[in-house]
């Protein structure tokens, strides 16, 4: 990471955390070639990549200033959900979502898919096309059921920018975050567990505890710091949790990225009440802040968190692959992970290596970040102008996917289908929670590089949902 | 299929099948070219063929003959497993087998690895290339939970070989056979629940059902007519059991083809006791006979069959690209199918329905088929010459692995360790038993052409093998 880029990083998570404010005038370049011993061109460099963010704006023979506050919307509120354990529903609603087959007609604002058209992907592609030509075919084997090698040593490396000190033998490739995370599950818990889980959470784990027969305890979660360490503490004391599943950093579908010491805290309470701790990090490397965010695993003195993770986020789905550092349950998700797949394809991962070891995985996610974060703010604003007053909208802090908050007995599942005749889709607030909450919420996805498209699409969603509102007034009216 | 292949193929299972003896004449050209209604110069090439494949011997003048009997050493012994449902141990083992990384030091007879040497394997790698290099780069995209439509078509008109009326959207692409049975199973079945199973078995169902906290109860396998429908029947009067789990084409272990009038009855017990049939049918493209043998999916008239398959053991394991016909599962099959890995690679699915329809696939089976079953006697051959007298070898009818059973006491354990340091390995009998029987037996793996080298490590094998049974009796004495 270049000097420059650093630079604009940390001052520009001052200026999003509100240290500096809209309107002020930003330090000089000269204070800060001094306050951070670089060069006066590298802080001008800085300036740019900031002024190219939207985060500064120059004014002549005066500076640079936080530009005048776009107005920015209030946050979803945090939930109160029912501190019982519930056996989870909402399977017909998720595969509503899933089993959605590409399709250049519909606007799919609901999907988890990264923007995987960006040319710093080129290299990745080129791996895998020499991989198909090289003599030994060595794609078409059987590797190892831990996973290749030079892929193992490479995650390895990059963990170390989560404050992870791991091994290649600490990893297990998995085909997926999603079998990283189901490998996990299974191996610390048996059918009937509860499993205490932030809320709003990840569907794709809902569905997992679902199909595993396991109970969810949904526990209330703040749009800044992430889950109720209280409301954590009353439902440990309460009953019988088998583990803490959770998305810490740029956490799906809030964006949030919990506090530090809140990670540690967090960890402090898995140990005294003996639980394991699964840990979602599928995110993480698309903060919008450097350095990237640590991980609880990076606390992890004694082996009870399994960070699972996987490229489908920061490169491409497609390519099926994740990993698991699975601390004290290797042996366990090592089985779990052998009667789920076998072993993971060998082509993607070795290519994968490849685009690690070349070095392109940083710039790749440096460009990335800029997109989404600006993705962010373009998407906010749109809805700022669409949706009606009084719409709650989440401010994620990394990743690629706005929370949306509207009237309470709005019904998101019933805008759905007003929506997909008009070639547009978005995923119901529902199926982030085990008990169907959430249903006056959805989630919008702004990877894709803003175009007229998108913003009618974004429309339309504002459009339809003013309607149905104002249907459901004249009708109590 | 050409003309003289078909013929070659229905000659030869007669041949294979007793039908003709050694040093039996086989019928004229003449005489077949009449009842076939075929050309003479197709008999004559269905005769090369069979000369190929060490079937027929011609003699000038007289015709061909039936070469005269290798000697065919004895059958292994049907195993009177315990009639009662256990809990399934072994893992260790497994792991020590699967945990091997591929080297060049270690000759693996042990792997279920089929040869993908091949160059009727260049159209897929060509493929695999091609689809990188596309701009529109299709392999980054999630697909369709399902799986890719065009592979999907493709399959169902494969199966139309095994008697199977299937359409694209009965079909589920799974993350190889591994997960088609592992998603299989866990649709029908629940933790404490007790399935059946043909004994010996695959290990890695014998695992899932491990993982699953399911209860296998081992049915008595004949190894030339496959479970016992007799002690299956008993079982199902006795136990609440499941599902039945087995591999009825090319089983593995035992290579044996179930025949069809046997499974039709299976399907009939399964309808009378009302339970799941898991069918594993991975190798039945590799049969040796023409046409391929049915599979009991093909008389599945109630949708209680689930059929699962792969192309890791026809083209090639690192693709990790299987499938499910689930029939009446199919939606818990979806579900289990979304929370184990999400969606299925996309990449290699594309690819792999270029080579179906590009008419690849049937030239490379019938080369493969051929290769396998001259491996099968070649690797015969060398047992009788290396191995003890009174070993006894399975005959398999498809696929290219051998069961070998050796005197009642004998430890495969043991061996294999005594072989790991002379870089050879093999399967161990146990791992294919829930409750860790066939300890006297091993697997062997003789899909490679046939090398010095691989006939130095039978050699080592037999010596090794001959060694340990010297000692033992020397210990008696």
């Amino acid at each position: 990471m270049t000097l420059y880029v650093n630079l604009a990083a940390l001052l520009g998570s001052r200026i999003e955390n509100g240290f500096y404010r809209p309107g002020d005038r930003l330090p000089s370049v000269r204070a800060l070639s001094l306050e951070h011993g670089v060069s006066l061109s590298t802080v001008q460099q800085a300036y740019r990549l900031l002024e190219d963010n939207g985060l500064a704006a120059p004014k002549p023979k005066s500076g640079y200033f936080v530009p005048m506050g776009r107005t920015v919307p209030a946050l979803p509120a945090v939930g109160k959900p029912a501190l019982r354990p519930v056996d989870i529903s909402q399977w017909e609603q998720v595969l509503e979502l899933i089993r959605a087959v590409p399709n250049a007609n519909v606007i799919q604002l609901g999907r988890g898919m990264p923007d995987v058209s960006s040319p710093t992907l080129k290299p990745l592609l080129r791996s895998l096309a020499s991989i198909s030509r090289r003599l030994d075919m060595p794609g078409l084997y059987y590797d190892n059921i831990y996973g290749v090698q030079c892929l193992r040593e490479q995650i390895a490396r990059l963990l170390l920018d989560s404050g992870c000190q791991l091994t290649a033998n600490d990893l297990i490739i998995a085909t997926g975050c999603s079998e990283a995370l189901s490998t996990s599950i299974r191996a610390v818990c048996r059918e009937g567990d509860i499993v205490a889980v932030d809320s709003p959470s990840f569907h794709g784990v809902m569905q997992t505890l679902k199909g595993l027969g396991i109970k969810a305890l949904e526990i209330p979660t703040d749009p800044v710091t992430g889950i109720s360490l209280e409301a954590l503490e009353l439902a440990l004391e309460q009953w019988p949790i088998k583990a803490i599943q959770l998305t810490p950093n740029c956490n799906n579908p809030l964006g949030y990225l919990m506090p530090d010491a809140r990670k540690r805290a967090l960890l402090v309470l898995a140990q005294r009440y003996d639980v394991a701790i699964i840990e979602d990090d599928v995110y993480g490397d698309l903060a919008y802040s450097y350095p990237r965010p640590r991980t609880i695993k990076s606390y992890d003195d004694d082996g009870r968190v399994l960070l699972c993770s996987s490229f489908s986020k920061t490169l491409a789905p497609g390519l099926r692959i994740g990993w698991v550092a699975p601390g004290r349950y290797l042996e366990q998700v090592l089985h779990m992970k052998y009667i789920s797949t076998g072993s993971t394809a060998t082509q993607p991962q070795m290519a994968i290596a490849d685009f690690l070891k070349g070095g392109h995985y940083e710039p790749h996610l440096r460009r990335m970040r800029g997109q989404y974060q600006r993705g962010r703010d373009q998407m906010t604003d749109w809805i700022i102008r669409y949706f009606p007053q009084g719409t709650r909208v989440s401010r994620p802090q990394g990743s690629f996917m706005l929370w949306v908050e509207l009237a309470d007995d709005f019904d998101t599942l019933r805008l759905n289908r007003f929506l997909l005749d008009q070639g547009v889709q978005v995923a119901v607030g529902s199926i982030f929670s085990a008990s169907g909450k959430y249903r006056n919420c959805l989630r919008m996805n702004y990877a894709a590089k803003p175009t007229p498209l998108i913003e009618e699409a974004v429309r339309k969603v504002g459009a339809t949902i003013t309607r149905l509102l104002a249907e459901k007034d004249s009708t109590i009216g």
